[in-house]
């Protein structure tokens, strides 16, 4: 029978929205059954990251030979450093039939949603939104200019959830988590999956 | 603002496969957040069921006054018996923001794809459909006539859940619980539906 390949999941979301804090928690679990792609960056270790552990670092040459060469699944400058996904690893871990998981930003999810449509897009969102109501009516001291100010905001979120197949709202980590692993749960079990997997059985692959 | 809509979902799959058993357990669960909708039927009860709690008992004359008057969501003939979904309990608690769950035959699954296409459909297989590759290698001492007659049991099966949104397994009623709880779940975050809530939001409804 041939392997079924695995599903490539992205999560992503705005800046700030705790999408690294969510991401160690699921990968702290006994039973996550998926396999972290580590980033690719050209800014300098925090304190305490480890090499080949938080992050490749890398210097801008050898990140940019990288680019040139498509050694990378998608890229982005933020706050005048790269961020990337090496490739590779990418497709071996797919290959041999097991998910894999990126933490990025919203521009290098944008480059695989293009690449990978397939993939598996859940975008993290701040708990403000749904709090939306609530700092729309304010306390009725706001300005018409605060109001404003948080409808485009809104706005903003909207539109950038919009290439994204599932939203969880960051609102506990321990919620969040719950729902990913719940969204990848039930993808494994969506049709068109189960399908194929029952085709190719009746091929006699 | 305006209450969102709950989810109907729909457990269905080929007769024998174990959806009652199933059902029960997802029910017997302290923390299911849907309501069941209790099925009508004709056939006589069974030793230990009660009337408006496995099933609500009716009549061929009360059960096909009712279909006349609109009063069924789906309904099905099986041997030789009536099985339908009361609408307006549905509805009711659909309207009120709540989830409904119903576990129904195939054939009524079909009438509700038509009539409320925004419902979440999952297809509970027997795990036999798994073992298919198995089956069809076999000891080698299946005739030919055996192999062809699984292979086309497994295309009917096959083209029974191409209605569905999700496909799950009856490997062991536990595993296909969690794997329904998950969907729903899933289903609960996905982006279209949480866009609607945002954008009603938005509106001020």
């Amino acid at each position: 029978m041939k392997k079924q390949r695995g599903l490539l999941i992205v999560l992503s979301g705005p800046s700030g929205v705790g999408k690294g804090t969510v991401r160690k928690e699921l990968f702290s679990q006994a039973d996550t059954n998926y396999e972290y792609s580590i980033s690719m960056t050209t800014r300098n270790p925090r304190e305490g990251e480890v090499d080949g552990v938080d992050y490749f670092f890398k210097t801008r040459t050898e990140f940019e030979t990288l680019i040139e060469d498509g050694g990378l699944l998608e890229h982005a400058e933020f706050v005048g450093n790269y961020y990337g996904t090496p490739l590779a690893y990418v497709n071996e871990t797919l290959d041999a039939g097991r998910d894999v998981f990126l933490e990025i930003e919203v521009q290098g999810a944008r480059q695989i949603r293009e690449k990978a449509p397939d993939a598996l897009f859940i975008f993290l969102a701040p708990p403000s939104l749904s709090e939306l109501k609530a700092r729309l009516v304010g306390r009725g001291t706001e300005t018409d200019d605060i109001i404003a100010k948080r409808i485009a905001t809104a706005e903003a979120e909207l539109e950038m959830m919009s290439l994204y197949d599932y939203v969880v709202e960051n609102d506990e980590v321990e919620n969040a988590c719950d729902k990913i692993n719940a969204i990848i749960k039930a993808e494994h079990c969506r049709r068109e999956r189960v399908e194929k997997i029952y085709l190719s059985m009746l091929k006699g692959e």
